[in-house]
């Protein structure tokens, strides 16, 4: 952080075309009218929470001082009054529109823009308005195989906006695929430090899925790997995976991406009994080596707050004993069979052989991804992966949204 | 992994005492009666999905390969037997029992060890003896202040038992002291290595809080820290957090402790209203400078399947505009200015100044920290931090207490 960054209240403008028609304090509370007849009423200690002023918030990190406990029980909006001035303390934006002047029972004076209130205005119009902004997701189908996003390596080394529709793709439809890739070990560390800072794991920062011709070890066999996401046995699984293909001379090991939100949503359809099981069962997943022992236990499908698809949780070679009692295991798993059968649906698969160069990223708590048995004898086959949260690409879709938007 | 690691069924024996007296199939499921009278039925597809014949289960690494969707609709075991030889094939250890033999209707045989049948039972007595197993966790008052777990940077680094002792201390007390530790930069990663990899951030995989006589940046201010934890604004907040005491010559800067599920026990005593307000209602956390731009919204207070207290997520710094409906709002800010109120209440602080050497090592996710005001130009003040994720804690006691339990 530098002494020449602008001081905003959060680091971007809140423009508003929409004017304050009137002010006024009802029980202590605020009712603002807007010239298209919206009417927001704002809890005194909401407002007197988000005060920007400079006291309140220390100027240079935007970061609230103020405590909401050292307001009074009996805080109340004394006065109000709309400016048509911008609030030149706080924002140097004058297309965040009037400004409207709270003093407050305790002797604090604050002062909002027009457009910060109306992007965090608390009535249901409101609110609804900001859950339709919601990214849309695209969700996979076989039928979709031909659309996926692929980018370039060059576009997302060197081109921010290219770098920032990447991301947004992989936000959405989770499943995307870079070309031109050097075919050099660590390659993919170019890409994912665009992003941000890869996620360590056991594996390392960098993981090598090779194959040798003659395997010395079991995690490089050449079997079947059925659909499955990757990590299912931490707490938080890694947001995104990317597995990029440096060599692939074997016959086989063909790769499939099968997104579990389609599947998800197939199955909230059409047997809403076993999608209202396999969102509330805990489920555990183990992987235990000589020195490590990892285990979580959460539902195959995960809810957001709003009740929206949020995760899916499964790797078959990676499940343990479930700990349910015994009366509730003939739904379980008839629930866990349909999902496991709806992995193997032709409608859900995208199937493509990997080409050194290319490399795969998708989201790892939708997308599960199998590996066809291959034969090591006929070639080599060496992949290498990193993961990186989905904090992060949110983090960095924020911040480049804000330097092109 | 290597080739010398004998095949065993989970790492572990699953060592029983208890004798099998009867084994019977009713509806294709199997009844197990115990010489302790206890009876287990279990259902087919659970012991079937268990098989840990080397057919079903990968040797090598012990991962599953059979998938229960390919059982058939009517998978029952046809005949079952209790043989007093131990299941030779799947296990070395013969204090695991005697072994159920499961005939199944489509030409499959497994065959259990006594001792995981035991342990893996999910009939109510059995699966009330696991959760009863739960660690127990200790609750922090100010009385307990003198009763904080110390070791010595000696002991964790050369003593196995030592380690997994300062590991059981951190996770059921969340709240540790580590004396002696070399006062030289990144001292702090070798108590952390020792349970694994450190949690990178965008403050690095080390971070520095450093006072200079004349800060230069906000994010170095002596100004009080309120109680809070790390990195809210993260969908998974780090597990523990570790402060490595290396200069501490100023005055003031003292550290408090509060811990948050003694609040919550508390609050769900004496304010349940507030408790499930705070327990049920997203706020969201910000954090956003000119380089990033992390946000994630959840309850200030988490909640396991069990219901049991999971998760404290606060800092009051980094709080962002609450989403919530108007007329949801007096309801909920009462509740959080009651938990502010409690964090400030002396019954749940414990206050100690740091001495060069002196690491606290803390469950970020439990454990609120706060920083006294200090005078800056009193003297010298250096910290270093990591994080180290609870996965990684709970993956090295499980390790640990395979190697000397």
């Amino acid at each position: 952080m530098t002494d020449s960054v602008p001081i905003v209240v959060d680091w971007r403008p809140f423009r508003t075309e929409r004017t304050l028609t009137d002010a006024e304090t009802t029980d202590g509370a605020v009712t603002l009218v807007w010239d298209d007849r919206r009417r927001t009423q704002f809890n005194p200690f909401f407002l007197r929470d988000n005060c920007p002023c400079n006291e309140c918030v220390l100027p240079l990190t935007r970061e609230q001082v103020f405590e909401i406990v050292d307001a009074p029980d009996t805080l109340a909006a004394a006065a109000v009054r709309i400016s048509d001035m911008p609030a030149h303390s706080v924002v140097s934006d004058p297309a965040e529109g009037q400004t409207l002047q709270v003093e407050w029972s305790d002797g604090h004076a604050s002062a909002y823009p027009a457009g910060w209130l109306r992007a965090h205005a608390t009535d249901p119009a409101s609110r609804a308005e900001r859950r339709a902004q919601t990214p849309k997701l695209f969700i996979w189908g076989a039928e979709h195989a031909d659309g996926l996003g692929v980018f370039t390596h060059d576009q997302i080394m060197t081109d921010p906006a290219g770098l920032l529709d990447w991301l947004v793709a992989l936000r959405d439809s989770g499943l995307t695929l870079v070309r031109d890739v050097p075919t050099e070990p660590n390659a993919l560390l170019g890409p994912a430090e665009r992003i941000s800072h890869v996620r360590e794991t056991n594996f390392g920062r960098v993981f090598d899925v090779r194959s040798k011709p003659t395997p010395d070890s079991a995690a490089y066999t050449a079997v079947n790997l059925p659909p499955h996401t990757d990590l299912p046995t931490r707490e938080l699984q890694p947001g995104y995976q990317f597995l990029h293909c440096l060599v692939n001379d074997a016959t086989g090991g063909e790769s499939i991406f099968v997104d579990g939100f389609a599947i998800a949503q197939a199955m909230r359809a059409d047997y809403p009994a076993h999608f209202a099981m396999l969102t509330t069962m805990p489920l555990p997943s183990w992987n235990r080596d000589d020195r490590t022992d990892y285990r979580w236990s959460a539902p195959l499908i995960a809810l957001d707050t709003e009740g929206a698809v949020s995760e899916i949780r499964f790797a078959n070679f990676l499940r343990g004993p479930i700990d349910a009692p015994t009366e509730q295991m003939p739904a379980l798993y008839a629930a866990l069979r349909q999902f496991q059968a709806m992995t193997r649906d032709a409608r859900f698969r995208i199937e493509r052989r990997l080409t050194p160069g290319d490399m795969w990223v998708f989201d790892n708590r939708r997308m599960m991804h199998a590996r066809r048995a291959f034969d090591p004898r006929s070639g080599a086959r060496h992949l290498q992966g990193v993961y990186v949260d989905r904090d992060e690409v949110r983090s960095r879709i924020r911040i480049l949204s804000r330097q092109t938007g």
